[in-house]
């Protein structure tokens, strides 16, 4: 038992319908340490993870997908920086999935995220995902409910196929309050060097908090199952967020304990000329 | 001027010939420094290139392509795995070319590598390339001399358009001795953990060294360009291996300079609510 055990995501039941104003954006109050410790375990966690990740590599044989949802400024972009900041990216991508494309638009909604899974041995990031097609695609109704209401099930088989031959998935909603999304949103209009982060379409979009917050939260209890779980990670301190994933990640990788294979065939005593 | 300057990549002119025995592969001997100032250095510039990746990243607007080519055992994942640790892997990708697949081997030899290259504001990390088409594919006469022969000057092209719409080409090409090559295929043959990156067929290649040399030669007179040059990196000890590239890799940043972008519109003084 480590005094970083403390740093847990929340979990819930299978099948349980659960508001977000009942799970904490903070760290807990008699957390007992700060950044400071915090930022050393990320750091030393980074370490272990890489070598665990390239057994993963050299076994070839199973995968990790790690799904990133959340409101603007949630941070999933510096969740990637800092956690995965050591990983070696011959196995390591990120998918960023952004506004479809009229060929994505041609196709089922899981076309695009299926061709992005990781590969054996890999750990695929999704930065959004496949979510999106019930949380923006419902806030603003881009299609009917007769459309998107399927969608929980679609999502539910398709990711049922992804577990069952191989892939790890692990999936974190990066939960803030909507002060602090106040106070990131303004930092990207009064700093320069975040300006290329603003996106003054996000305004409008921060008006419609409440439809979003329902929509993950229709998202987050229809969608959570034993083999493809949702964990609500405190996200309004970056630290402890951070801290939080790197944690949870080190543990998913250290349950799968990925070992280097045995040789094909038996060459010992070879000798090279 | 730092004493890291000594770690320099064999260049050479424009149309020039050359013989790769006329290039070592080992540091210089007045070096005057060893391994553990290297690991510290390429770990400075790690934090350095992320921070300037970032800043690539933010502009949005140019790329670099990093190619990795070498014989068995030159170290080109080693070279991934210690100079990119640090990279955010969201903008930092490696496509690794194998044997082709039917449906590749059913377009011309340059449509699997035009669809990896990287993506404005990202680094693209080819291991192994569309020069393997000039290389294993000639040394085993995979295709006749009457097509081989002309992809050098399809590739110059290919390369031209790649730099002439904003993408740096940096092609390193990993030097190593024929006892380097003999001493890690039999560590791979002997150490247990090295097993899995060991394969049988790699013996067979290793007979045909000097005709693979050859063929490196070629493919290096023919292909050196202003624009997109080739460097020849001494490799037979891998941490000055890392150490060049990462100098390397560097320096190509800081003469890119990227800058956070200008904000497409002025949003000074907004207040958000």
């Amino acid at each position: 038992m480590s005094r970083f055990d403390i740093a847990l995501p929340h979990t819930f039941k299978h099948g349980e319908s659960i508001k977000l104003k009942d799970f904490s954006s903070g760290p807990p109050e008699d957390i007992g340490f700060g950044k400071k410790a915090a930022h050393k375990r990320i750091g030393l966690n980074a370490v272990e993870m890489a070598e665990m990740a390239k057994r993963l590599y050299a076994e070839n044989r199973r995968s990790i997908l790690l799904v990133l949802q959340g409101m603007d400024t949630a941070g999933k972009d510096g969740t990637i920086r800092w956690v995965m900041r050591g990983m070696n990216p011959t196995s390591c991508q990120v998918t960023s999935f952004k506004r479809p494309s009229e060929i994505e638009l041609d196709h089922d909604f899981l076309w695009r995220c299926h061709k992005a899974v990781p590969r054996k041995g890999n750990i695929g990031i999704f930065n959004r995902s496949h979510y999106e097609d019930v949380l923006v695609v419902r806030v603003h109704s881009l299609v009917p409910e007769s459309v998107w209401s399927e969608r929980y099930e679609q999502i539910n088989d398709f990711e049922k196929l992804l577990s069952s031959t191989g892939t790890t998935i692990v999936k974190c909603f990066l939960h803030i309050s909507k002060e602090t999304q106040r106070e990131r949103l303004q930092e990207r209009i009064d700093v320069t060097e975040k300006h290329w982060k603003f996106n003054p379409g996000d305004l409008k979009e921060r008006k419609l908090w409440s439809e979003y917050q329902q929509a993950y939260e229709a998202a987050l209890s229809k969608c959570n199952s034993e083999h493809s779980p949702w964990y609500i990670i405190p996200s309004d301190k970056k630290w402890y967020r951070n801290l939080v994933i790197s944690q949870l990640l080190k543990r998913v990788l250290e349950d799968l304990d990925p070992q280097f294979p045995e040789a094909e065939e038996d060459f010992r005593g070879l000798v090279v000329e």
